[in-house]
Protein backbone atom coordinates (compact mmCIF):
# COMPACT_ATOMS: atom_id res chain seq x y z
CA UNK A 1 0.00 0.00 0.00
CA UNK A 2 1.13 3.51 -0.95
CA UNK A 3 -0.21 6.10 0.54
CA UNK A 4 0.94 9.46 -1.26
CA UNK A 5 -0.46 12.22 0.88
CA UNK A 6 -3.39 13.01 2.85
CA UNK A 7 -6.67 13.38 1.01
CA UNK A 8 -9.18 15.33 3.19
CA UNK A 9 -9.84 15.71 6.86
CA UNK A 10 -13.57 15.37 7.84
CA UNK A 11 -14.58 17.55 10.34
CA UNK A 12 -18.27 17.49 11.96
CA UNK A 13 -19.68 20.80 12.34
CA UNK A 14 -23.54 21.49 13.76
CA UNK A 15 -23.48 23.92 10.60
CA UNK A 16 -22.36 24.34 7.31
CA UNK A 17 -24.33 27.99 7.30
CA UNK A 18 -22.08 28.53 10.61
CA UNK A 19 -18.84 26.58 9.37
CA UNK A 20 -18.01 28.36 6.25
CA UNK A 21 -17.93 31.60 6.96
CA UNK A 22 -15.47 30.79 9.98
CA UNK A 23 -13.23 28.98 7.07
CA UNK A 24 -13.33 31.79 4.22
CA UNK A 25 -13.43 34.62 6.10
CA UNK A 26 -11.32 34.03 9.35
CA UNK A 27 -8.19 31.39 7.51
CA UNK A 28 -9.41 32.98 4.04
CA UNK A 29 -9.84 29.91 2.37
CA UNK A 30 -12.39 28.99 -0.43
CA UNK A 31 -15.21 26.63 -0.30
CA UNK A 32 -14.91 25.15 -3.70
CA UNK A 33 -18.28 22.78 -3.24
CA UNK A 34 -20.97 22.25 -1.15
CA UNK A 35 -22.45 18.26 -1.70
CA UNK A 36 -24.89 16.17 -0.31
CA UNK A 37 -24.04 12.84 0.46
CA UNK A 38 -27.45 10.88 0.70
CA UNK A 39 -26.25 7.36 1.66
CA UNK A 40 -24.09 8.95 4.15
CA UNK A 41 -26.92 11.51 6.03
CA UNK A 42 -24.67 14.25 5.20
CA UNK A 43 -23.99 17.63 3.28
CA UNK A 44 -20.49 18.41 2.88
CA UNK A 45 -18.23 21.27 2.13
CA UNK A 46 -15.00 21.24 0.82
CA UNK A 47 -11.69 23.58 0.38
CA UNK A 48 -8.06 23.08 -0.88
CA UNK A 49 -5.22 23.47 1.62
CA UNK A 50 -2.42 22.19 -0.18
CA UNK A 51 -2.65 18.42 -1.64
CA UNK A 52 -4.92 17.96 1.46
CA UNK A 53 -8.74 18.81 1.19
CA UNK A 54 -10.71 20.28 4.39
CA UNK A 55 -14.31 18.45 4.16
CA UNK A 56 -16.96 19.62 6.76
CA UNK A 57 -19.41 17.65 7.52
CA UNK A 58 -23.07 19.04 8.47
CA UNK A 59 -25.67 16.08 9.44
CA UNK A 60 -28.87 15.96 7.59
CA UNK A 61 -30.42 13.02 10.00
CA UNK A 62 -29.93 12.68 14.13
CA UNK A 63 -29.17 9.28 13.22
CA UNK A 64 -26.37 9.32 10.47
CA UNK A 65 -23.01 8.46 11.39
CA UNK A 66 -21.79 12.23 11.92
CA UNK A 67 -25.61 12.86 13.89
CA UNK A 68 -24.47 10.12 16.12
CA UNK A 69 -20.68 11.18 16.47
CA UNK A 70 -22.08 15.47 16.97
CA UNK A 71 -24.66 13.98 19.98
CA UNK A 72 -21.62 11.79 21.47
CA UNK A 73 -18.80 14.41 21.13
CA UNK A 74 -19.77 17.53 19.80
CA UNK A 75 -17.97 19.19 16.55
CA UNK A 76 -14.25 18.18 15.95
CA UNK A 77 -12.13 15.98 13.32
CA UNK A 78 -14.35 13.13 12.73
CA UNK A 79 -11.83 11.19 10.12
CA UNK A 80 -8.79 10.89 8.85
CA UNK A 81 -8.20 10.27 4.63
CA UNK A 82 -5.03 9.02 2.84
CA UNK A 83 -4.85 8.67 -0.55
CA UNK A 84 -3.90 5.23 -2.17
CA UNK A 85 -3.44 3.87 -5.93
CA UNK A 86 -6.18 0.96 -5.80
CA UNK A 87 -8.59 0.99 -2.21
CA UNK A 88 -9.54 -2.84 -2.30
CA UNK A 89 -6.00 -3.67 -3.44
CA UNK A 90 -5.31 -1.41 0.22
CA UNK A 91 -7.95 -3.00 1.76
CA UNK A 92 -6.83 -6.85 0.92
CA UNK A 93 -3.30 -5.94 1.89
CA UNK A 94 -4.60 -4.00 5.15
CA UNK A 95 -6.89 -6.98 6.58
CA UNK A 96 -3.95 -9.89 5.77
CA UNK A 97 -1.97 -7.58 7.97
CA UNK A 98 -4.82 -7.77 10.56
CA UNK A 99 -5.90 -4.71 10.27
CA UNK A 100 -9.46 -4.53 11.74
CA UNK A 101 -11.99 -3.07 8.65
CA UNK A 102 -15.23 -1.29 9.11
CA UNK A 103 -15.56 -2.01 4.56
CA UNK A 104 -13.49 -5.34 3.33
CA UNK A 105 -14.63 -3.44 -0.45
CA UNK A 106 -14.16 -0.48 -1.08
CA UNK A 107 -17.75 1.99 -2.20
CA UNK A 108 -18.63 5.15 -3.21
CA UNK A 109 -18.00 8.40 -1.22
CA UNK A 110 -18.05 12.13 -2.29
CA UNK A 111 -16.71 13.33 -5.50
CA UNK A 112 -17.29 10.16 -6.50
CA UNK A 113 -13.75 8.38 -5.01
CA UNK A 114 -13.95 4.87 -3.70
CA UNK A 115 -13.13 4.57 -0.56
CA UNK A 116 -12.93 2.31 2.79
CA UNK A 117 -12.67 2.60 6.56
CA UNK A 118 -10.55 1.19 9.21
CA UNK A 119 -12.03 0.82 11.90
CA UNK A 120 -11.12 2.93 14.62
CA UNK A 121 -9.91 0.06 17.12
CA UNK A 122 -7.00 -0.58 15.00
CA UNK A 123 -5.97 2.80 14.59
CA UNK A 124 -5.36 4.31 17.38
CA UNK A 125 -8.36 6.18 18.03
CA UNK A 126 -8.54 8.12 14.88
CA UNK A 127 -11.18 7.03 12.94
CA UNK A 128 -9.03 6.36 9.54
CA UNK A 129 -10.28 6.24 5.73
CA UNK A 130 -7.89 5.30 2.64
CA UNK A 131 -9.64 6.20 -0.69
CA UNK A 132 -8.68 6.40 -4.27
CA UNK A 133 -9.80 6.84 -8.06
CA UNK A 134 -9.37 2.96 -8.10
CA UNK B 1 -3.02 35.18 6.01
CA UNK B 2 -2.13 32.84 3.81
CA UNK B 3 -2.67 29.31 4.14
CA UNK B 4 -0.14 27.15 2.26
CA UNK B 5 -0.56 24.04 3.55
CA UNK B 6 -1.49 21.79 6.34
CA UNK B 7 1.55 21.38 8.37
CA UNK B 8 0.56 18.77 10.44
CA UNK B 9 -1.84 17.06 11.83
CA UNK B 10 -1.30 16.66 15.90
CA UNK B 11 -2.70 13.18 17.07
CA UNK B 12 -2.51 12.11 20.94
CA UNK B 13 -1.26 8.30 21.73
CA UNK B 14 -0.95 6.65 24.77
CA UNK B 15 2.40 5.33 23.59
CA UNK B 16 4.61 5.78 20.63
CA UNK B 17 6.20 2.43 21.18
CA UNK B 18 2.79 1.14 20.50
CA UNK B 19 1.58 3.74 17.74
CA UNK B 20 4.64 3.92 15.40
CA UNK B 21 4.67 0.54 14.57
CA UNK B 22 0.85 0.53 13.76
CA UNK B 23 1.69 4.04 11.23
CA UNK B 24 5.48 1.92 9.88
CA UNK B 25 4.22 -1.49 9.34
CA UNK B 26 0.36 -1.02 8.87
CA UNK B 27 0.17 2.28 6.48
CA UNK B 28 3.59 1.63 5.20
CA UNK B 29 4.25 5.16 6.19
CA UNK B 30 8.45 6.18 7.65
CA UNK B 31 9.00 7.95 11.07
CA UNK B 32 11.78 10.22 10.05
CA UNK B 33 11.89 11.88 13.98
CA UNK B 34 11.69 11.33 17.88
CA UNK B 35 11.38 14.43 20.04
CA UNK B 36 10.62 15.10 23.31
CA UNK B 37 9.43 18.96 23.80
CA UNK B 38 9.67 19.34 27.41
CA UNK B 39 8.37 22.68 27.11
CA UNK B 40 4.94 20.70 26.27
CA UNK B 41 5.32 17.93 28.20
CA UNK B 42 5.48 15.60 25.07
CA UNK B 43 7.54 12.82 23.16
CA UNK B 44 7.05 13.92 19.02
CA UNK B 45 7.22 11.23 16.35
CA UNK B 46 6.78 12.12 13.29
CA UNK B 47 5.72 11.17 9.29
CA UNK B 48 5.63 12.87 6.09
CA UNK B 49 2.94 12.41 4.40
CA UNK B 50 2.84 14.52 0.96
CA UNK B 51 3.02 17.63 2.16
CA UNK B 52 1.74 17.27 5.59
CA UNK B 53 3.22 15.91 8.94
CA UNK B 54 1.56 13.79 11.17
CA UNK B 55 2.96 14.32 14.68
CA UNK B 56 2.29 11.48 17.12
CA UNK B 57 2.08 13.12 20.58
CA UNK B 58 2.54 10.59 23.63
CA UNK B 59 2.39 12.64 27.04
CA UNK B 60 5.14 12.83 29.40
CA UNK B 61 3.34 14.18 32.43
CA UNK B 62 -0.34 13.64 33.18
CA UNK B 63 -0.66 17.25 33.80
CA UNK B 64 0.42 18.30 30.40
CA UNK B 65 -1.89 19.64 27.65
CA UNK B 66 -1.70 15.81 25.75
CA UNK B 67 -1.88 13.85 29.44
CA UNK B 68 -5.26 16.32 29.97
CA UNK B 69 -6.45 15.35 26.18
CA UNK B 70 -5.77 11.64 27.00
CA UNK B 71 -7.68 11.32 30.21
CA UNK B 72 -10.47 13.35 29.22
CA UNK B 73 -11.33 12.56 25.26
CA UNK B 74 -8.57 9.57 24.58
CA UNK B 75 -6.61 8.80 21.68
CA UNK B 76 -7.45 10.90 18.31
CA UNK B 77 -6.83 13.85 16.81
CA UNK B 78 -5.32 16.87 18.99
CA UNK B 79 -5.11 19.64 16.42
CA UNK B 80 -4.69 20.91 13.03
CA UNK B 81 -1.50 23.20 11.79
CA UNK B 82 -1.82 25.88 9.16
CA UNK B 83 1.47 26.57 7.62
CA UNK B 84 1.61 30.29 7.34
CA UNK B 85 4.62 32.82 5.80
CA UNK B 86 4.47 34.95 9.40
CA UNK B 87 3.08 33.53 12.60
CA UNK B 88 2.89 37.17 14.49
CA UNK B 89 1.38 38.69 11.53
CA UNK B 90 -1.16 36.04 11.32
CA UNK B 91 -1.83 36.03 15.22
CA UNK B 92 -2.58 40.22 15.27
CA UNK B 93 -4.58 39.22 11.66
CA UNK B 94 -6.86 37.11 13.35
CA UNK B 95 -6.61 38.87 16.48
CA UNK B 96 -8.12 41.70 14.91
CA UNK B 97 -11.08 40.02 12.84
CA UNK B 98 -12.20 38.88 16.41
CA UNK B 99 -10.63 35.33 16.66
CA UNK B 100 -9.92 33.94 20.41
CA UNK B 101 -6.49 33.13 20.72
CA UNK B 102 -4.79 30.77 23.03
CA UNK B 103 -1.26 32.80 22.12
CA UNK B 104 -1.30 36.54 21.31
CA UNK B 105 2.32 36.26 20.17
CA UNK B 106 4.17 33.21 18.65
CA UNK B 107 6.31 31.05 20.52
CA UNK B 108 8.48 28.02 19.64
CA UNK B 109 7.23 24.41 18.69
CA UNK B 110 8.91 21.46 17.64
CA UNK B 111 11.30 20.84 14.38
CA UNK B 112 12.13 25.35 15.58
CA UNK B 113 9.29 26.94 14.09
CA UNK B 114 7.26 29.58 15.60
CA UNK B 115 3.77 28.29 16.39
CA UNK B 116 0.66 30.22 17.41
CA UNK B 117 -2.84 28.41 19.06
CA UNK B 118 -6.16 29.67 18.29
CA UNK B 119 -9.17 28.91 21.02
CA UNK B 120 -11.06 25.69 20.37
CA UNK B 121 -13.95 28.00 20.77
CA UNK B 122 -13.79 29.77 17.89
CA UNK B 123 -12.30 26.89 15.95
CA UNK B 124 -15.33 25.19 15.37
CA UNK B 125 -14.37 22.67 18.33
CA UNK B 126 -10.88 22.21 16.06
CA UNK B 127 -7.84 22.89 18.32
CA UNK B 128 -6.11 24.80 15.56
CA UNK B 129 -2.45 26.03 15.04
CA UNK B 130 -1.06 28.11 12.71
CA UNK B 131 2.79 27.69 12.30
CA UNK B 132 5.41 28.75 10.16
CA UNK B 133 9.49 29.49 9.81
CA UNK B 134 9.07 32.95 11.05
Amino acid sequence: MNISHIEHIGIAVNSLEEAIPYYEEMLGLKCYAVEEVADQKVKTAFFQVGDTKIELLESTSPDGPIGKFLEKKGQGVHHLAFAVDNVNDSLNELGEKGVQLIDKTARKGAEGLNIGFLHPKATMGVLTEICGKE
